[in-house]
């Protein structure tokens, strides 16, 4: 599949003020944008961040095709000199990034990039789509995995997902965040995600019989068979034709892999099926169950000790259904003037839509003795850390709460992707960063990772970046102040 | 923009199950399916029917690539035979739809369509993906176009939507259902809708003041300038510099085509801002509100007596925040077997999930006296309706609820759209269908469209068609009471 993203995937108000800034003489301006989100989805206590690769190759292949200079120049009557510009972009900016799969918390810069204010604007629209999206569906993965322990889970969501791209990118963000498998076959086929399936109603209503359709289906697939059982009636018709068949499958050297309830009360239902099955000797018959499930529902039915080997999470995953949105901005930081970076400040009437001023670096503090994180520790780049001396933390919010965290090591989480337009990342392979996703879940205490009221992970802003920020908004009121 | 979508944009099982028909040698098959919908979103009183263009393009290209019939190979072992029957796959079926922007309601199907099972099986993903979605957005978007009455209504959605097909189909779902412009630059070059854009806060934090980074920019476009006057405050500073600014166009002969309020009270805020503008000469400068809108919030601005002529509406309409999936469904109702359609039923321990059997035409019943819709009527496809006998209509679900119907014409809503593979339907342009859908809303009295606790619109099913069900359903449940 073509990874070209068109350049015209972005907001009008991108090319209006590239232009005006190309009017004005300032668009080879150098700025520093943070992106990142101000408040946790879901009730969660972290988000998953996602979305890196697919902004990689965007910013890749980033060009304006000659119909879409055609297009702008019809709607906007620009002048020729700014098409041409636009004919010749390329991204240059330098990017740095946490890893796909990074545990993230509110306020930390998931992106930092500078660049050029043309190219700056141009792509804000596409990373915060982009990275918005996959970020939302891995933290609402991960919350699932954290309630199926071992079960295995199995993304369902196509028909049911906001369009295609939905589709794909967030059966990519689900894996990425511990789901097993997916019945999205282009997902499958693009991402090297493994591929599973059973087979629908439709299958049993072709057959003058539920028996016979699931003869049918076992022929084709003597190994590979999972039988939905619920078209009739789970317990009196469903369950006795899928042991028949499972005990014929038995008899001809195979197994009947599975059977799938799809609705009704699915505790009572799986406890029933895996006696019948157990009964019947096919204990290795696995039962999948799905029917509008999500952490909360699968919670409850193992709570009351349904016997669910598989689920298959749809709709209430893949459209992030209780929250859809992640609602991530992407602000300007700095100005690089006279050869320096200057830190700018955004205010509003809401304190916690006010900026953190200056380009920013992240770390995460880590206790050498027990391995797990103490905070996190955002600070501006030109400041180093020194492992060897205790580290003030303190709440940006509640500065009265401090802690200092002595035997710690200090992890920098944002890596340089590209440097001035050249990448410099190679980019891991989904199963690693799957694998890097479990690595970083181990870092925190239960505590943080739990679904409902998790524990408030400190996130801590460094003294130099407070005092800028603090410095910023005083001169910024005195500013307002002096045009009353 | 290329209009193919690949093969396996579809869910595993539905590979699974053609190659099972396959090897069953039945996948020649003809068979019946209904899409539909069972619950109205949002508490609204209808559904707006859209997607039907992305279907009809994607059935037309639908093809397998060599690389996806090697994926499948990989993945499955298949029979090189099977794979021969997809790589020659072409869509053979016949369908029947409504026409997009039409009023739809619970259990009528908006798309009928027949063909092989081996066809019927790959296409439901992909279509319940595609209508689903569009059909959502455009209900969202009804409802907040219901409640703006004349405003302008922007969608401004893009950076929030689920991935970039949510964005453009999205769009376009919005602008079908009523709204003015989109800030999306890719779907206004796609489908021509207008695009419409103001500037960011970050053009203003790159200047060293407001007022310099507001002339800046009305430099760049006197006469289509809409000034962000929230950065600082937008009372005592945003407001003042856009007034300064737009005297100042005033002076050169252009005017100030608005200013954009973004957070704090809208309400306060533009009554305040509309008074300042007046009392300065600006009296045809807009006024744009945009903060999460939705609407519910736009109903409450207008009853607080907002001075806002236009709206920029974003998450809320391209999630469909409040409920992010329709929850379409795709059931096979009839099998052709000897030479007849024989209706077949798929039931289940919920009474609102049996489907109603038959292949069926769907009958818009209008008063000629107040040219109102009375009801739908839904029958068998070979039933008349003779507009010279009074028509009986009965409410499936509380079939004692009846109403006779006189001088009435019985629009039909299914229109051909494939026969055997082969478009008979000239698609209507994005113009005419917002004309039309606009249309669709004069059939109806204002208690069957109101946002809050609508009227349920009556839909009846024909005698033969209950009858065909009570038929099927007593069948079946003697078929389980003999399988026990």
């Amino acid at each position: 599949m073509d990874s070209f993203v068109s350049a015209l995937h972005t907001d009008k108000y991108q090319i209006t003020m590239m232009y005006a800034h190309y009017k004005n003489g300032t668009h080879q301006n150098r700025r520093a944008f943070d992106l990142y989100f101000r408040k946790l989805p879901f009730g969660n206590g972290y988000v998953v961040f996602a979305g890196l690769e697919r902004v990689v190759r965007y910013l890749e292949n980033l060009r304006f095709r000659e119909e879409d200079l055609l297009y702008l120049q019809q709607e906007n009557a620009f002048e020729p000199e700014f098409l041409d510009l636009l004919r010749s972009f390329r991204f240059t900016g330098t990017l740095y990034a946490m890893p796909e799969g990074t545990l993230a918390f509110p306020g930390e810069p998931l992106i930092r990039i500078e660049g050029n204010i043309l190219e700056l604007q141009l792509i804000e629209t596409a990373l915060l789509n982009f990275v918005g999206y996959q970020s939302l569906i891995a933290t609402k993965a991960a919350r699932v995995r954290h309630v199926a322990g071992n079960d295995t889970l199995l993304e369902f969501g196509t028909r049911r997902a906001q369009e295609m791209d939905a589709a794909i990118w967030g059966t990519r963000a689900a894996y990425l965040a511990g789901f097993d498998a997916t019945s999205n076959t282009l997902a499958g086929q693009r991402f090297g995600i493994p591929s599973r399936g059973t087979h629908a109603h439709a299958w049993v209503q072709d057959f003058a019989s539920e028996l016979e359709a699931f003869r049918a289906y076992a022929a084709a697939f003597p190994d590979a068979t999972t039988l939905l059982v619920d078209t009739y009636d789970t317990l009196k018709s469903g369950l006795p034709h899928a042991i028949k068949v499972g005990l014929e499958l038995k008899r001809q050297g195979h197994t009947l892999a599975g059977i799938r309830l799809d609705s009704g009360d699915l505790a009572y239902l799986s406890k029933q099926a895996r006696m019948m099955l157990d009964k019947a000797g096919l204990t290795d018959t696995k039962i999948t169950a799905s029917s509008d499930l999500d952490e909360f529902t699968i919670l409850n039915l193992k709570a009351q000790g349904a016997k669910i080997d598989a689920w298959g999470v749809g709709t209430k995953l893949i459209t992030a259904f209780d929250q859809p949105a992640l609602g991530a901005v992407y602000k300007m930081v700095a100005r690089f003037e006279d050869e320096e970076w200057v830190p700018t400040i955004k205010i509003s009437s809401n304190p916690a839509k006010i900026t953190t001023p200056g380009r920013k670096s992240v770390y995460r503090i880590i206790d050498r003795k027990s391995g797990k994180a103490r905070g996190d520790l955002i600070t501006a780049v030109e400041e180093k850390i020194d492992e060897g001396k205790p580290l003030q933390l303190f709440d940006p919010e509640h500065p009265y709460r401090r802690k200092k965290v002595k035997n710690f090591q200090a992890i920098p989480l944002l890596q340089p992707i590209f440097q001035e337009g050249r990448i410099v990342y190679a980019l891991p392979s989904l199963r690693e960063i799957r694998e890097y996703h479990q690595k970083q879940l181990a870092l925190f205490w239960e505590e943080y990772l739990r679904i409902l009221n998790p524990e408030v992970y400190p996130v801590s802003l460094s003294h130099q970046l407070w005092d800028t920020k603090q410095r910023l908004l005083a001169r910024i009121y005195d500013y307002i102040k002096a045009e009353e």
